[in-house]
């Protein structure tokens, strides 16, 4: 166990999880605001930032021909769950770690129209002998190799430093950068295109993806058998954990090769379907269809008791990515999804309205208030 | 003190210093194989990877009109030293290890030619508190941004996880991403064109940058006054540690002005000198002119008892960049660099010959196998 608080009954939110965001919103808005006065830079250069990409969940820099779209992301703190689970079964699981890490960041990447081209690997260990369980490593350089092959990256490269006294000794501090290209810039989908009457396809997850994992953890004390724990379909709890996040990047780039024009896109990680807010316009988001909840994530909700609303604010409750279509694309959209293998619905519409969700089949409502990323 | 092993007398290697690159060499190596085999995924997006690049500082590839260049660099442990330094005399030096995370992406990206462009920050704490000293967190914000400043580049934005039980607590692990172009082509600097007759000129050191701080810190253990020992310019030795690493980029921008086009860089970092046996080629670089060491290394070498040959193939020992370029452009490369405010040297050239570097004021020989980087 890597969490040593006592855990009692009752509703288990993510504050109570560990992760104080009063804390850290105070610097992530001076390092916002000190980054924003830093785009002058490029014009020395003869180059410009999208403005617009500010507060997107990737920065975006037009350099003529095309844009450059360009991004860090961390996998969190799920390679924890895989130690566990390697202490009890034997197992490695870090190959779909990889996959987590690289999802993080070309998920993020691809909101803004790119085409993901490189990944940089950042595997920060403990110390030097992290990487002497040469299974485990290999599992994470051919987890690696293949998420780049699914999105078809090149692994530029990367960093594998050995960090003793920063670094937890046994932990491994995982993430990624990924650079991409919009091209032709037409692709470029920044929110300026977004309007009342689109429509709203959501793709399926996996499972938890890579957030939600510290309430996840926290929940395991309540289980009698721990991570062992069987869900209904069977399957342990922690290997439920495990699966590995969807990558979407093929799903976005066989809507452009279809000539489907995404006009903004939602990667939902933290903030569950409150990312579905993330567009700053008025608009009011109007879900008729809630995608299948995976087990492990229905399992999570029950355990930690809370009620829908807590729920779909905290996880992807079945729905990992949002794109938001004419909606006369919005079938084919659903279909290029299904083509790639993902599982796809149109599962609402943009209305004229004031900033709200509205998640009619679980009589939930989301406001403005609910979502604060800028 | 974050170091527990007992000191005693004797030289200290750096491999004693707690990193054993044995452990690491083989995964690194399969991650390169992986790596390597990915490029091919740029043709169906219409791009290729420069090969070359694989193996150098950085990842380019050609996407038509010009290249683009990404890496992703770790701070490594110099941030130890600035906790320890803060607890003993109350100062923040987290302006200065910002400056020094961007340096250690920024300089290995020009190496090859690039023009940076963008900067991602991964600051990746060991829980939410690390963000609580407000002090500390707006000096980094604050370092960030000038660093910034100084190389043009535009901050685009990062990562402030906050992962308790993978990052020790009250620490933090700081990297930094970088993506640049190489624009015009002719600029692209991967080896292709070094050769007999170049000249090297050697661009002076801060300090010890980042590198060789395993080494600087377990040190700490033989002195009656730990970091607070004074050198014999007076300063602290923890003090004098913690100067920012130099930013090289202003110096290869200002080259590309003056019509100067380096034939090759190489980023003096980890293995000292022995850095400037990165190129493949079999050539011999020779010395005749050694750069005045900085007091903190001379320092580090006297108190580690190390000999000359130790010091320079472990420490940069006052040259923290070398650019390769023709003979005819070595003065003037020298006199560019002045003009950005950091010292230069015309320190030697390169000759045909078996692969080595002689530095000749020292009399010390570095073959092929004391560099094995690929």
């Amino acid at each position: 166990m890597d969490s040593k608080a006592s855990a009692g009954g009752g509703t288990l939110s993510y504050e109570q999880a560990g992760v104080n965001y009063d804390l850290i919103d105070p610097l992530k808005v001076a390092a916002q605001r000190a980054a924003a006065a830093t785009g002058a830079h490029l014009a020395a250069h003869g180059f410009t930032e999208v403005k617009a990409s500010r507060g997107e969940s990737a920065y975006v820099v037009d350099v003529g021909p095309f844009y450059i779209a360009s991004i860090v992301e961390c996998l969190g703190s799920k390679a924890l769950v895989a130690d566990e689970m390697h202490q009890l079964t034997g197992r490695s699981f870090y190959a779909s770690i990889a996959q987590d890490t690289i999802a993080m960041a070309v998920n993020d990447l691809i909101t803004v129209g790119a085409t993901p081209l490189v990944v940089q690997a950042y595997w920060a260990a403990g110390g030097s002998e992290w990487f002497s369980d040469a299974q485990r490593a290999q599992a994470l350089v051919e987890g690696w190799k293949k998420a780049c092959e699914v999105c078809g990256v090149a692994w530029g490269g990367g960093e594998t430093p050995a960090l003793a006294g920063i670094v937890e000794a046994n932990r491994i501090d995982l993430a990624a950068s990924c650079t991409g290209l919009i091209n032709p810039k037409e692709r470029l989908s920044v929110g300026d295109k977004l309007a009342a009457g689109d429509a709203i396809v959501l793709l399926a997850s996996s499972g938890i993806h890579a957030n939600g994992l510290s309430l996840a953890r926290k929940l395991v004390e309540r289980l009698p058998q721990g991570y062992l724990t069987k869900l209904d379909d069977g399957r342990s709890y922690g290997e439920a954990l495990l699966d590995a996040t969807t990558l979407y990047s093929p799903v976005t780039e066989a809507l452009y090769k279809a000539g489907i024009q995404p006009h903004y896109c939602a990667n939902i990680t933290g903030h569950g379907w409150r990312k579905l807010l993330r567009h700053p316009a008025q608009l009011t988001y109007r879900i008729h269809t809630v995608p299948p909840v995976p087990p492990v994530l229905r399992f999570i909700q029950q355990h930690a008791q809370q009620d829908d609303r807590e729920a779909y604010s905290t996880l992807n409750m079945g729905a990992g990515f949002a794109i938001f279509v004419p909606a006369k694309d919005a079938q084919r959209t659903v279909d290029v999804a299904k083509a790639c293998g993902i599982d796809a619905w149109v599962a609402g519409a943009v209305e004229a309205g004031p900033k709200q969700l509205l998640v009619e089949p679980l009589s939930i409502r989301f406001g403005d208030d609910d979502l604060q990323l800028r």
